[in-house]
This record gives C-alpha cells, sequence and structure tokens, in this order.
C-alpha cells in the first residue's frame, strides 16, 4: 500500500509557506495573521505544521477592526483555533479602532498594519505572515489598472515587504479552500468580503468571472505573472532614474532644485519622467498631488522647448527654464 | 453672431491628424488606410480636410479582403467617397489574398500591412494613417494582459512606426461616429466586428462595458495611458538590457554565447532577464519557443547556483555555468 500524503492542497499550502522561510533562522518567531478566513486560516494551519518542522516558533495575531457586532466574539474564536487546534503560541486579539480618512477599507487598513507592526515589535516576531492570494494579486492589479498610473500601479503586492511575506501570492483562492476543508477547519466568511460598495468586491464577483470567462481560465494567473514582471521592472527604472538624478543635479535642497537639461535630454523618456518627478518631490511638492500632466508638462521644457512659461507644480512649485537648466523651486522664481 | 465653426468631434478628428503630420515636410504623400468603418473613414476626412492647409498631398488605400461577399463592391464604394466627396488622390483599392497562417485574424493583418507597404512604396507615399481609436488601444492592451508576458505586450500599438501613424490613439471611437455622422458621411460597419468568434469583438462588447460599469468610465482612457508608459518603460528597459549585454558578453556568435556571471549579478532582475533572453536568441533560440519559464530557470544558475545541471532551451541550445561564466550553447556543451 503506498503511503498516504496530504491532500494537495494541504500538500500545497504547505510549501508555499516552507519556501517562503528558508532563509529564516533558526528559533525565530513568525506570527501569522489570521481573520479566520479560509486563506489566512490555511495559511495559519500550514505555518503550525512547517514550522516546527523548521526549528521556527509559530504564533498568531488576529485583528477585531469592531466594526461589524460579534467581532469581538469572533476574533476570540481565532485565537482559540489557533492556541488549541493548530497550538500557536502566542495567539493574540488586536482590537483596533477605525477611523475614516481616505474611506472604510484605507482606513481598516492603516488601523490593521498598525496593530500588527505594535504586536510583533512586541513578540520580537521576526516575519509576519499574510494570507493574500493569486486572485487578491489579480484584482490589485486590475484596480491598479483602472488607475492608469503605469507599470508601478500594476505591480500588485510585494512577495515580501519589511517584516511581511505573503507566501501565497501564486496560490489560487480555491486551493485555500480546499486546504480548509481537508484539513476539517472551518472558515469564517467576512460579510465585507461580499459587498457590492467595495470596488474590490465588484472586481473579485464581477469583473474577474467575465474576463476569465472571455478571455480564458487564465485570466488570474496572467495578472498575478504582470504583477510580478511590472514589480521587478519598477524597480529596475527607479534605480536607474535615482542614478540618473545623482547625475542630473547640480544643485537639491528642499524649496529649490536644479537639474542639467544635456544630461536630462541623454535620457530615455521613462527615465527622465522618473527623474523629474524625483526632482519635484525634492523640492518639496507632495507626491499625491503630482499628477503624469505636471511632470509632462514639465518634460515640455526639456524635450519640447520653445520659450514657455513656468509650469505651475502642487506644494506651491514652479518649473522653469534657464539656460541649460531646469529649476523646481517654491514660486515665483525670480 | 457668433462664426458657426466645425461640431466638436470633427474639430477633435482634425486636431488629431494636423498634431500627427506637424513634422511631415511640405508637398509629401499622406495615404490613409481606409475600410469605410467610422474611425477610418473621419480619419479620410480629417486628412482631406488638414492637408491640403498643411501644403501636403492625400490619397486613400483601401483593401479588399475578399472574406465576405460584396467586399470588391464595398472596396469600390470607399475609393468613390475618397475620390468624389473628399478629394483624395490617388484613391485605389488594394485586392488581397488572405492565407491561413496564425489565424484568421493574423493571416488577415499581414496581407493587408504587405499590400499597403507596396502600395506605398508604389506612391511614394511618405506616410501611412492607420484609423485605431483609443477604444482599439484598450482592447489591445487588454489582450496583452490576459498574456501575462510582462510590460511589452501591455504597450498597446505605437502611434508611430516606420511610415504608419495612429492619429487616433487618444481619440475614442464614440468620437469618429459623431465626425462621420456631423459630415454626413455614412461608414460600413464590417459584420467581422460583431462576430463574437473573436477574442477583440469578445472584449470589445463584453469585457470594455464590464470594466467601466464596475470601475468606473475612465477606464479605456487609464488603459491607453497605461499603454503610452508602458511603451516608454519597456523602450527604456531594452536599451539597458542591450548596453548591459554588450557588457557581460565575452564572446558571442550564433550556437554559442558566453557572459560573466560577476556582470550579470550586478544587475537588477529585470534587466538581467532580459540579458539572459538576448543571449539565448543571440545564440539561436527561436524568440517565440522562449517562455518566461526557460529565462527564469536560466537566471536560477545565476542567482541560485547550487551546483545545477544544464538547463535545455528551445532550438537545440542547452545553458550551462562554467566557473565565473553561464554559456548558451548548441548542446551537449562539452
Amino acid at each position: 500500500m503506498a503511503p498516504v500524503g496530504p491532500h494537495p492542497a494541504v500538500a500545497d499550502v504547505r510549501r508555499a509557506v516552507r519556501e517562503a522561510l528558508a532563509d529564516v533562522p533558526k528559533d525565530a518567531l513568525v506570527m501569522v495573521a489570521c481573520s479566520g478566513g479560509a486563506d489566512s486560516l490555511a495559511l495559519a494551519a500550514a505555518l503550525a505544521f512547517v514550522a516546527p518542522r523548521m526549528g521556527l516558533r509559530a504564533g498568531l495575531l488576529t485583528v477585531d477592526h469592531q466594526l461589524q457586532p460579534g467581532s469581538a466574539q469572533r476574533a476570540r474564536t481565532v485565537v482559540d483555533i489557533g492556541k488549541t487546534r493548530l497550538d500557536l503560541h502566542p495567539a493574540e486579539v488586536l482590537t483596533v479602532t477605525v477611523g475614516t480618512e481616505g474611506g472604510p477599507e484605507a482606513a481598516a487598513r492603516e488601523a490593521r498594519y498598525q496593530a500588527l507592526a505594535e504586536a510583533a515589535d512586541k513578540h520580537q516576531a521576526q516575519v509576519v505572515l499574510l494570507g493574500h492570494t493569486r486572485d487578491d494579486q489579480a484584482e490589485t492589479v486590475l484596480l491598479g489598472l483602472a488607475r492608469g498610473s503605469g507599470v508601478r500601479s500594476l505591480s500588485g503586492m510585494a512577495a515580501r515587504s519589511g517584516r511581511y511575506r505573503r507566501p501565497f501570492l501564486d496560490i489560487p483562492r480555491a486551493t485555500t479552500v480546499r486546504a480548509c476543508q481537508a484539513l476539517d477547519l472551518v472558515p469564517w466568511d467576512d460579510p465585507h468580503n461580499e459587498d457590492p460598495r467595495y470596488t474590490r468586491v465588484r472586481v473579485r464577483y464581477r469583473v474577474l468571472p467575465v474576463l476569465e470567462a472571455e478571455l480564458g481560465p487564465g485570466v488570474a494567473e496572467a495578472l498575478a505573472r504582470t504583477a510580478r514582471m511590472a514589480r521587478e521592472d519598477a524597480d529596475a527604472l527607479d534605480e536607474w532614474a535615482e542614478s540618473a538624478y545623482q547625475n542630473c543635479a547640480l544643485s537639491d535642497i528642499p524649496g529649490s532644485v536644479t537639474l542639467a537639461v544635456p544630461e536630462l535630454e541623454k535620457l530615455p523618456d521613462a527615465v527622465r519622467r522618473r527623474v523629474l518627478r524625483r526632482a519635484a518631490i525634492a523640492a518639496g511638492a507632495p507626491s499625491g498631488a503630482l499628477s503624469a500632466a505636471h511632470i509632462l508638462a514639465v518634460d515640455g521644457l526639456v524635450t519640447r522647448w520653445h520659450g514657455q512659461k513656468a509650469v505651475d507644480l502642487p506644494g506651491g512649485l514652479s518649473a522653469v527654464r534657464r539656460y541649460g537648466t531646469l529649476i523646481v523651486a517654491i514660486s515665483p522664481i525670480a
């Protein structure tokens, strides 16, 4: 008789966690951020299995956002599953108060990450695992695409960012559901995940299924692949732009940045526009207020020069061309 | 009484053509490729208006693909509109025979562009205008996204490519329809443009409307903007990869390319992978058969080296690491 291995979905989630933790030193504490949904519950179970075999300690954090009736009870249930079913220690509820800034989704995220960071510090956790799946990644790419703000906005979520790691970015959500079933873990379905007032929910239930139906079943995978490549591309271009900026900047103090036009002219469009954006931010422009149209207008001073007036920029700045230099400074520039 | 200007849609299409032709020398011949559809008919009308005012000559080409009954008659009608209504000379039907290679859409495109190129040569046309609109561009980006093959596949169609120019990449298709109405030109609706067996048609009628409904009405514009930025990014990265390849290549003859690993290790992921792809093609790998997975495996010889075996590549090649070099050559490598 062949030995009975784990269910394929369970094997998949465990392998993903093992690979994500390969470089973590022995005895380090790894904590999973677990909402009780199928993705993060499968992640908690995989961590519980993998960690002791890798000589790691494993704990659990769950956030009570206090946004729905019964949320406190549910958070306690998640901690209870963590402690008694999965032997994760410490396992802790983090109770947060969600503000309103930037809309309900952004405010909840802000509160959640702050609580996770504080708890990770307190417990000296080296790594915090997040349960985002390939479907979440595909949704993020589509949301970025709808903004139309370039390759960085297509790059989705990072597999690693500081202490956070996302082992499931290549794992379909359906695999996490099957893993929970195979392990007899009952996930909790957040009603917010079904509320069509959230753009992300509409992308999940209305947009992605249409894309899969019309373009083929590989769309979520293609979007996740696009995210990975877009992130690498954006990183490389940022690196180039940073060194080009150092090369172009004749002086750079807050309130006044001067760039050498002949150096700017040597750069490809994609790099030159990143350098101009970098210069505007160095001069004091708030990055959120700086649009592609602003950068294009400044770029015109370099590449389509015909004696234009100063270009106004957010933050009370303006850009002018003076002889062979481009000056971004607090306006009016004398 | 205020002077009566042209309809806003007519003004938009004329402005787009004027800007696209700003750098064309006087007396040059500009020809429009016109199917008789709203987009290319509006383009023909705009060219007819703009060209004489810019000192340019203007002609028309229409392709009879011989794929539908009555196509010859229709092509003659388009030429007739060009000659008598729009005063475009020469105006000519190009009759082509469409093969089967690569599917019906690809074969028709191949035959069409070959006929356009030959006719442009014959008439010594300096520029051939194509009527692709912002909606066509958005569709192209979505088709590229579904392939998931990176930033180049998101970059859509070029505004300029050799003698071809696409003045309408920022103009909505609806504007071209309104311009035809305002000018009392009756466009011909190609039934192929409604046939849901074509992926592009499904993107047009089933995917984009859902995206607009769920993500907001600016999606087509955001996709077109993404295309422009993705193209610039891809060009810049190709430029970097080309100079990095020159720097890494110790020897490069068809059948055997040798790269210096320490130089490869200095490059960001996005550039190093492009260099590896470039090397495989220089060694003789057919570019169409070279997948991201192949490149990733070769990359492992550089960045995750633990004594791996040779990596097989299309075209009977393989890649091995020998001391500080990476060799891509006809296998087996001795």
